[in-house]
């Protein structure tokens, strides 16, 4: 399994409301990208000083279909709607592991 | 299910070797500690620039569970003798997702 995972910590005048609809948008994704085996979001618990304040783990049968995922168009519209002027850090990683 | 996750980027003198025995380390905590549901981790696998160099992801069944792994002596023991001195960034974040 290759799993992509991506956190973001959000810029100080980001609200509940942004974050509400950039969960609600990822929410969608599954669907839309056929190549998704399995997606788990959600924001921090608050239990560590220093978290990010939102993380994407995304699983895939291969490389290719994380690329696949990586660039197509309704992630990157994603993206470009809903996170890309609203982040202030962001910290990612793809690795495999067997299932 | 409760989710952990930290990625490392290492300092530039951090070699194979020690990446090896982290990995391998790493590999032993899910059996010594009993409250690991499930444990991913490796490598970045290269295919984006700026990336973390290593993640792990660990499942809970409650944030008590996850407190006992992150301040249980051998997690703690094993962050003082291979991870601590080998790192330049941390990324980390605890989130909760439905299953």
């Amino acid at each position: 399994m290759y799993r992509h995972i991506a956190m973001f910590k959000f810029n100080d005048d980001v609200g509940e409301a942004d974050v509400s609809a950039i969960a609600q948008a990822l929410s969608t994704l599954p669907e839309a990208i056929e190549q998704v085996r399995d997606y788990r979001h959600g924001s921090d618990l608050g239990l560590n000083d220093g978290n990010f304040d939102y993380v994407v783990v995304a699983d895939f049968d291969s490389v290719d279909d994380y690329v696949t995922y990586r660039d197509h168009p309704i992630h990157q519209s994603l993206i470009k709607e809903h996170i890309a002027g609203r982040v202030a850090n962001r910290a990612a990683i793809q690795y495999q592991f067997d299932t």
